[in-house]
């Protein structure tokens, strides 16, 4: 039966374990974070000083809070990790997130100490995640619970998981740190040393929930490959699921083992298996960001017959050597569409796919845009749009984000997916803010994310309707 | 006998045929940022219209011109390039720069009419370069030749070389374009469809220049391969020569030919002869800045053994599994690294390579940075540092760039790579600018930087002191 994760995913009542007034300190700025973004429910301090930390009241013990508390935080010490635990568990809490690291990860007495603590969780069933976390952040109840900082919170369709001490918190502070272009989060979860819940638990919970379209992995190990992946394969017709999972080399799998304490995986039989189940893998870190963002915007993939605009032909070649090493379709532009863009260009020039369009934005640059991407777009034998674009003076004009809407609005079904480079990048990105329009790094990366949009599509049209999915294991 | 392309890299005198009081206009673009740029030297706009533009006297025809002009840049359309030319070769100008596009690269009018320039250019020895060049650029006499306007040009030792019409110009436009992580540029000469001057000429010429230190090539297509790489083969062990060569495949080699007019050429062929004369291959447009700056600030390369500092163990894990893919060496620190290191962790963590600072970084920012940096660079089995660092307010503290440039000071010889997540990015990329310490946009990126001084280092070791590289063809 699977477990009942509201407490973690839903609380009303939060408790912090290790609660602090002292700014820097994570048990200060975990209570910060829950405050400044705005949790709708019940918040208690625990401190043994008492007194008043960050406007509320401190209470001594768990146990002295006046009602029982759904999702404890445990910021202490790690020698005093355990006796907290007891005390959630004398109270009634419901779930705990210990975030103090140096367990199963650290040294022998670590290791111990966690089966400790396991042992106390399982006997009074208590969701547990951690040790070693950055602490757990999900949008129903509003709960930033973390100790590291997000500027600006994006609430929306993807969901993390991450099996890491800080790693979670930097993916989602990279996307909350941008100005522009940030992913919309509905929960992000740290199990860490994986005391209690499991990606196994978390993948089930977040396949059922509405909120979370789209489900991101960061795992060092699976608890258990097989089963995973053959949940994964039942979820991913109705959600995409990119698993970034590092240890690919034998160095890597030793780092990893003395990070999270993870037993290194072959990761030859784990990428066979990936591939097996159709399961989007991402190579790192900046990659399972952009594979997430396309995904985002486009949560059942496009087809793989791709169409280039670009202001600079050298781009243009670049770009279509990266689209056919990755398997991608050079879409050949219907008789109209070639027609519309060389109505822009001096007679002496053609229009091909990439369409090279500087000659036309030396002339006008709105044109070049309107038309450019206009064409491609409403071509039928164009899935995807990529813009590579230079973000010059030349180039600019007034309303280029009112241009990008309109055309958005008009062909909404077709992705389009933006690289610039130039001083007038960061302008443009802001003009198409919340359009659904992915910008990226690179090239490269911009071309490994419409493939990953190209294969979501294939693994659906190739998957019956209803979740048949064969069981591997069973089928053996 | 090489040529003397001291008209087109160092002229005193400058000519912009089809200047233009037009904004927008290419005409106008280039003369406005030859004199925003400060060039050092006498401009002269030439308009049939005469009258001023941008407050300089303009001139109906080059012969108008008080004196001999060394380069005169040609702005017009298509079908008055050729009349121009003849023009210069009437008035004695040294060096042409055919701006305008419309020629091998577009229809058959094109391609005839690049011959007959051609031969006028060869009949009255003009150097010229072009057509469908953005321009030039050379800092001996701060000629910044371009329509592509930069915001802030950073002169340095870094000299580019681009068969293309705009891309040179994006390359260094994305590069001004920075606040910060501006790479130094000493020249950057479009040579376009390469009417007169060719890369071979140009890799002559920069060899020869001291403050030419790091040489970068973007080519569609060889002139002559072989003699360029037997060439380049020679020059490397005093310069670090990058080639970025796209149309890899079919397709892009395709998109290639429409684009500068050049006949494709064997990839696999390309890929063997650069590997054979160990010449540095960037994979895209990333990678080619990316190898730039590194080499920028370390022509002679550095050594294998690398030293991974970190505040994320999952960015260690990923930073170890990508430099081991690349065949560099995860460095085993000392035995005075790992107790400096552990001087700062809590007593459950032992220091390792990666050294995951994140929990000292929770009690003493300014000591991870200094003691944990400090170790790796003082470590003498450890060649280059890559820092995989959140750029989070926990880790903030004043004077990161202070601390940073004085283990800059201490150990010089030791390239620092750094790459950052996080909302103080910007705020420690603006502190530690001008230190010679490369930010990445990923760790991938970086990694592959590191690789390229490995392996500039190793091609180094493996050289003669002399230039005695043997001649492959003469060989046979």
């Amino acid at each position: 039966m699977p477990k009942d994760l509201r407490p973690l995913l839903d609380p009303e009542t939060v408790a912090v374990i290790g609660a602090s007034a002292a700014p820097h300190k994570p048990g200060h700025s975990l209570l910060r974070n829950v405050l400044d973004g705005g949790f709708e429910g019940r918040i208690y301090p625990i401190n043994p000083k008492g007194g008043e930390i960050a406007g509320l009241p401190a209470y001594a013990s768990i146990g002295d809070v006046p009602e029982t508390v759904d999702l404890a935080f445990i910021v202490l010490g790690r020698k005093h990790v355990l006796g907290a635990v007891e005390a959630c568990a004398a109270a009634g809490t419901r779930a705990v997130c210990i975030v103090t690291a140096g367990f199963a990860e650290g040294d022998p007495w670590g290791r111990e100490e966690q089966a400790r603590i396991t042992a106390v969780a399982e006997e009074h069933g208590i969701i547990a995640i951690g040790p070693n976390t950055i602490g757990t952040i999900s949008m129903g109840g509003r709960l930033l619970g973390s100790f590291v900082p997000f500027p600006h919170w994006e609430d929306g369709n993807v969901a993390i998981v991450a099996q890491t001490g800080i790693y979670a918190g930097a993916v989602a502070l990279e996307l909350m740190s941008q100005e522009t272009q940030r992913i919309g989060i509905t929960a992000s979860v740290d199990i860490g040393n994986r005391v209690g819940i499991d990606e196994l638990d978390l993948l089930e919970e977040l396949a059922a929930r509405d909120e979370a379209e789209v489900l991101g992995f960061y795992l060092e190990a699976f608890s258990d490959a097989r089963t995973f992946l053959r949940r994964a394969a039942e979820v991913k017709r109705d959600k995409p699921i990119v698993v970034l999972k590092p240890g690919r080399t034998q160095a890597g799998a030793r780092a990893s083992a003395s990070h999270t304490g993870s037993l290194a995986q072959d990761d030859a039989v784990v990428q066979q298996l990936l591939a097996q189940h159709g399961i989007i893998r991402a190579d790192d870190s900046e990659e399972f960001l952009a594979f997430l963002k396309a995904l985002s915007g486009r949560p059942d993939g496009a087809g793989d017959r791709v169409g280039v605009v670009t202001y600079s032909g050298a781009l243009g070649v670049m770009a279509t050597d990266r689209l056919v090493m990755e398997g991608l379709t050079i879409a050949e532009p219907a008789g109209e569409t070639k027609a519309a863009i060389e109505a822009l260009m001096p007679d002496w020039q053609s229009a091909g796919n990439p369409a090279d369009l500087w000659s036309a934005v030396e002339v006008d640059p709105r044109a070049s845009v309107e038309v450019g991407f206009g064409a491609m777009l409403a071509d039928p034998g164009v899935d995807q749009v990529l813009g590579v674009l230079l973000a010059v003076p030349n180039a600019d004009f007034d309303g280029f984000g009112d241009a990008m809407a309109r055309l958005r609005a008009e062909h909404p079904g077709k992705p389009v997916h933006l690289v610039m480079h130039g001083a007038v990048r960061q302008s443009w990105m802001a003009q198409i803010d919340h359009l659904g329009i992915p910008v990226y790094a690179s090239v490269a990366q911009a071309v490994r994310a419409v493939a990953t949009l190209a294969r979501r599509q294939a693994t659906r049209d190739d998957m019956p309707e209803a979740h048949a999915v064969p069981d591997p294991a069973g089928a053996r």
